[in-house]
């Protein structure tokens, strides 16, 4: 037995770790662009990288490290994603860490922004020399990271354990728009002072991502930073394989909800639960087919049940499937089953009455099979192309 | 030896072929809705068909007739899909032609519009009644089967041959924004005098739609209702089979060309040529993968030659590529090469001025390989989002 408490604030809440943004004059208007972790112990270290095969550089610096490597320092930067950067966006990274005033082992970096920039060295330099490492001001951390974010995200937990022992776990990422074909790039950084073995990172890492971020974003269509990256202190010596993996999943879900409800101008946040599928690998198929089509997200920002666009790309996306068998709700208001459109004015005014909601769902039950796979996205609206048309600017 | 002209007018321009287009009262304000290809001798008939697994009920009712069954009548109508509308979808076709007052053999339906609503039988039926077989009047055919184009598409060929002899080869289609993930349908009538073989029919357009149609839409990707039809009547006796696959694949080209200009608000016709590929496949994959997405069509509207977005596309894709390897350019304003930025102010104002033009190439040199692919596409505005927010009203 276990309970997991949400508390306020930031991973800085975490005995041992630190934190702070500043301005470095990366970003305009003297916003926040530059951040750090700091953990006064030795932490290990476990990450999950984009699948994009071009790796940006401080992917490629991290994986130059030694296999169980410790660190202790972050350094998170936005507005540049030090990506297709070539050697030169790599030997920058070192030339950063070389030039700051700290005692840092083995330091990891992070980075975000337009793709095919220069990192701005000395700008970099110049605001990371500013740093305080005792300073515990996880909100500023938050801000720092944002690109295209709406709001800053962040999630906290405590976890106690039967025995009374407890440790606290806690995230702060950026990301918006992030599903494909979006590739808007997702950070997410990941803090516990749980005495969470070193192969238990892995496999909870590896195992939650499946139902969080690869539930908002396709397999291998990913930005060629993104990253999720955990860190452990193990302060406290409490640790339950259980608790730790159940309390992960929770911080690993709501980052990936606050990414798609902050999906770039998107104001609805919509899960597509595809049942009975033949595979899992079908149910997943189809629920992200949903989750990223223009045409259904188009209708979603128009409020308009159109089921029409559904089944058109239940049927599209190559899975196995029968008109016959198909049942497609608005959470439980059904439209289409098996062959037979329920979609009278009644209904439809039923139907059009859950789109006017910010969260809802959409059920597409395949009837052939007992696989089911959620996925989770939003609207396209206007908005998403006023942001998107000149980003660099 | 042979020559293509381009001439003038619609399908009716060909020997034995007559079409109209009427209000049947399916659209609002007196707009065509409702037209047929009439042929007054019986012809040879291929179709291609969409890979959505939701067939629409025209569909099925096509394949239904046996093997190389001869017609002499196609009846089209916009405004319903007649898709996901079982086996009364079908049963309706029947109605609408055991309903009509003409000598037909083996008639054709063909349909466009919203997804699941029961086709309007009678209005179909009283339109219908009025048609004149022998009227000429493609422009109005043209019309009645327009969605959300903007205008309406024909390509119309002459033939000469080098014994004197000649053939005529024609097209009217519909089809906008119907690139992955769109969705929106396409259909596709192809007619012709010339006296080609039944099995060229099918190895013309097979081998055809691959670089036309195919290079507009992701394979398996399409609508409930896609369908490429081809009808011969053979009255001229002129047939040589280079001469008809140049001509079928101009017709072709020229359709998919004009779908996408026409897609639904797009001001941008690209082509995304992907070049040294390691396979025919993965050179394909690239190329769609960049006319679908969502960030690189965004940037296209904005005109902003941000190419950081086209390498994460290709990075994404799953394809063999090497970012030493990889030439960006657009048109021959090279944006990077092998590890190199060459985006100075002066080059980005090069490319910036190249994003200006209604027509333009974006070329990815991979440089691992040898085989290539063009894939077109549009940009994504505001307009995008006003047509599909709200379709079925």
């Amino acid at each position: 037995m276990f309970t997991i408490l949400p508390i306020k604030g930031y991973i800085d809440q975490i005995d041992g770790f630190f934190c702070d943004g500043i301005h470095a004059g990366l970003k305009a208007n003297n916003a926040l662009d530059l951040g750090f972790i700091y953990s006064d112990t030795l932490c290990d270290v476990e990450a999950i990288f984009t699948e994009n095969k071009f790796q940006a550089a401080p992917l490629k610096h991290y994986l130059m490290y030694e296999k169980d490597f410790k660190t202790n320092f972050v350094l998170i930067n936005s507005k540049n994603a030090n990506a297709l950067t070539g050697k030169k966006g790599i030997e920058n990274i070192n030339t950063v860490f070389a030039s700051l005033p700290f005692e840092l082992t083995n330091p990891i970096m992070s980075s975000t922004g337009v793709i095919a920039n220069p990192l701005p060295v000395e700008k970099i330099v110049n605001g990371a020399k500013t740093f305080n490492l005792s300073a515990k001001n996880g909100e500023n951390l938050s801000k720092a990271i944002m690109t295209t974010d709406a709001y800053s995200k962040t999630s906290m937990y405590e976890v106690k354990l039967e025995d009374g022992s407890s440790f606290k776990i806690g995230s702060v990422a950026k990301g918006a728009g992030m599903i494909n074909p979006n590739l808007a790039t997702m950070l997410c950084f990941i803090c516990t002072d749980a005495a969470v073995p070193k192969e238990d990172m892995k496999e909870a890492l590896k195992l939650n991502s499946q139902t969080t971020f690869n539930a908002i974003s396709v397999d291998g269509d990913t930005s060629t930073n993104d990253t999720v990256l955990l860190l452990t202190n193990k302060k406290s010596n409490a640790y339950n394989k259980e608790a730790f993996f159940e309390a992960l999943r929770m911080v690993m879900h709501d980052m990936a909800m606050l990414m798609v409800a902050d999906g770039e101008g998107a104001k609805k946040a919509v899960a597509f639960e595809v049942k009975n599928a033949a595979t899992y690998e079908e149910a997943q198929k189809a629920a992200k087919a949903l989750s990223n089509s223009l045409l259904v997200k188009t209708a979603l920002f128009g409020e308009d049940p159109n089921f029409g666009r559904i089944a058109s790309t239940i049927g599209a996306s190559r899975i196995t499937c029968d008109e016959d068998k198909l049942i497609i709700s608005y959470n439980d208001v059904i439209v289409y089953k098996e062959g037979e459109i329920f979609f009278d004015k009644e209904q439809e005014a039923k139907a059009a009455s859950v789109l006017q909601n910010d969260k809802f769902k959409i059920v597409c039950d395949l009837g052939v099979g007992t696989y089911n796979f959620t996925a989770y996205g939003c609207d396209l609206g206007y908005k998403y192309v006023e942001i998107n048309a000149d980003y660099r600017t």
